[in-house]
């Protein structure tokens, strides 16, 4: 791999200012910009450097580029996206989101991090492992979209209609990534679902005066008795069967929880709280963070919140909430169990509703492509990983890794700390940069010897 | 008792006429307009028929009329107040709130039947009594204030700063009243209280991200708990000894409950329910509606409530919770039982305030003045009077007797039940008018005979 590396550094200026390319192009899906060029750009990269690629139109969505090349016993798929965050607020931005400017050894650009960083050094790494070592050993399956950053959602139904194209993959390389402050390389092997619900009430034609209360009754008090029996003052969620889905940590997740480094008292601080929940403490919060299921009040509101008071008897209440899933819980299935919990309490005038969802996945950690890309990640960052086995957030790891039951491998990211992902002064190291090309040589290296 | 009535007959002309001039005043305490000018001429016109009164200022609020005239052993409070709602919407009268127009034989204007009408009538029947009959039998303590319209913020610190002044009373005559659609006269002998609650709860430094929600508390879930310790599902309040405090009607007051007439079937209508709270039916529904204290959720706030969704983990949560208080219970007694209440479960980190107050007070249906008031109403309307011994409403009757310790009386109202009160066109029929004098000069002389 000498001769992979050596051509990587010749190329550096070549490599960054073809980054500075990609990043000058915008395309932000939540304001349309710029989604169909890039998308055209992508395809004739991926085609540049020998894949058999193609963007395929999504009904209305943003289209997917997709391309095929290698052979072999061996496949590998990859997912990325070529959408980025808004760049608002531009005032706060030190040069401009688009610019791309290069200055004191870091990148600057909307989406240099999130996600067009990690996808063009994956595109290098392959030219250059091509050029130098030869033909890749397996099989690639590049899937690009172009919706990540408002929540994916056409990308399940992307992969539903393209089933026999996507089939067969061995693992799934993850989007990006990051190191931490130590320089450690950070992987993510997992990341939680949501199931969104609006739950809402009715009770008379009209909000009435208060005095009608001894008669009337209070769709505010149905929501929130309804409510109340759905998480304990433990803190403990008891929806009637929710947790008996929840699959606890192996012995070996535990151990890669207890090498995930946590200063409980500066995260106190962050959050001004003086205790964890459930008074957790050492590996347990971040067992509770990465592990347990939530059912979060994001909202509720119901009659007078003004100033001052007002005598008035609600005809309306709702209220969100935010179920953040983890195996092998599932969106649907957490709202058939709320239905019935709700129900056999006798709480069928309470309203129900869906209003987003995303399945959960943990990649199994004793897979050897998870190993391999570990053991990658710990050559060329030299540094211990620090493998998160789920993460807090949610994402669509599910629908890729999920449907074909395969890993999510990850660990050569070009993010920092300090990356500012969906942040103004979105940026990245051009060392990160050039590691992130030489980690994709390796792994495909390592990958091809497994 | 006849030349009284020839009397009031006589005069009908010259009474409505002071009536229209009467109501020709504005005297809007919520806008500040006429207050001082209406409050001197309600002086002198107490005056004009022999009452020593007099303007008494109340620091930052209206002035107070108080008159005192007659001597014996006995002595009849009367409260009135000469303030008015505002009254708009102006474009929904049919003529202007105040021109007083005399049309299809009632009087059109803002205040008539809330209450100038009432004040009126019984000045009036004082004349004519005076002229016709003689002295007055007892002495009269009589307080009009300005400020029942906004909720009398300062009437319990008038009737403190001036006990000795208005001590001594046998009975307050309260304010108006009303016959019903089938000319049944509208005695109210009591009044609930209130205790208005603002409940809060802090939690982190900021909003979170969702995914933070299984270590970091939420204020929404921590009210909600204590919310659901306040009431159950039976509706029935569980706040620690509060119901103690509730007095269960007498035998005599269910007999009022009973013959208080009730459509079951058009109030659900009415309200756009299926049934009652509790599945009350019959008499029970009327008990509820008088005797049954309230927890009433007004109004509940917490993070996001717009449309869509947004995955973030509140850090403040409020509640209005309107405590509706019968005898024996008070406001202070409900703040602190409530406060105890949380306390005792570990909800010290909910917030407890007391926005607003007001007595709850019952007069007993037994006492000879209550009969009395009751029999001249009987006799003056021909008609069985409908006795509610308490309003489900809200007022300061507290304040007078609950002080004092003394039976609020009524039954000689103005009012018909579409007098419109607080609404546009509001209005009394002259025949109801005229009634209303003959039964303060009647019951004058029933109180006399006692």
């Amino acid at each position: 791999m000498d001769r992979f590396e050596a051509n990587v550094q010749a190329n550096q200026e070549r490599f960054l200012a073809e980054l500075q390319e990609f990043c000058r192009k915008p395309s932000i899906i939540a304001q349309g910009i710029g989604i169909e060029e890039t998308a055209d750009w992508v395809r004739d990269r991926l085609q540049g450097v020998g894949f058999d690629s193609q963007v395929i139109q999504v009904e209305g969505g943003a289209p997917v580029v997709y391309g095929e090349m290698g052979s072999g016993d061996k496949t590998l798929m990859i997912y990325n996206h070529y959408d980025v965050q808004p760049p608002e607020p531009l005032d706060l931005w030190d040069s401009g989101p688009f610019d791309a400017e290069i200055r004191d050894g870091r990148v600057w650009a909307r989406g240099v991090s999130d996600n067009k960083g990690p996808w063009m050094a994956r595109v290098q790494a392959i030219e250059a492992y091509q050029k130098e070592i030869g033909e890749l050993p397996f099989r690639i399956k590049w899937i690009v979209e172009g919706e990540e950053e408002i929540g994916s959602p056409n990308l399940g139904r992307f992969v539903e209609e393209n089933k026999e194209l996507l089939a067969g993959a061995d693992a799934c390389l993850w989007e990006g990534g990051r190191r931490d402050g130590a320089g450690r390389p950070v992987i993510s092997l997992g990341m939680k679902g949501i199931a969104y619900l609006g739950l809402s009430v009715s009770g008379a034609s009209s909000d009435l005066h208060s005095m009608n209360a001894p008669i009337v009754g209070n769709p505010a008090w149905r929501l929130i008795w309804a409510l109340a029996s759905l998480k304990d003052e433990n803190e403990n969620i008891t929806v009637d069967g929710l947790m008996d889905h929840v699959v606890k940590p192996t012995e070996e997740e535990w151990e890669y929880l207890r090498g995930i480094p946590f200063d409980e008292e500066e995260s106190k601080q962050d959050f001004g709280i003086n205790s964890f929940l459930k008074d957790a403490t050492g590996p347990d919060v971040v067992k509770q963070l990465l592990f347990d299921p939530t059912c979060t009040i994001c909202g509720f509101l119901t009659g007078y919140t003004g100033p001052g008071l007002k005598t008035v008897l609600p005809n309306q209440a709702s209220a969100k909430v935010d179920f953040r899933l983890v195996p092998d819980l599932n969106p649907e299935l957490v709202l058939r169990l709320v239905r019935e919990h709700l129900d056999r309490r006798g709480f069928t005038d309470v309203n129900v509703e869906l209003l987003a969802q995303l399945w959960p996945y943990r990649s199994p950690v004793e897979h050897p492509w998870v190993k391999a890309s570990i053991s990658v990640a710990r050559d060329i960052f030299g540094a211990e990983p620090v493998v998160y086995p789920s993460s807090a957030g949610g994402g669509p790891m599910y629908q890729l890794c999920g449907t074909f039951g395969i890993p999510g491998i990850s660990g050569g990211g070009v993010g920092n700390p300090n990356s500012n992902l969906h942040a103004p002064n979105e940026n990245i190291y051009v060392e990160d940069y050039m590691r992130s090309i030489l980690y994709t040589g390796h792994l495909i290296n390592a990958i091809g010897s497994l």
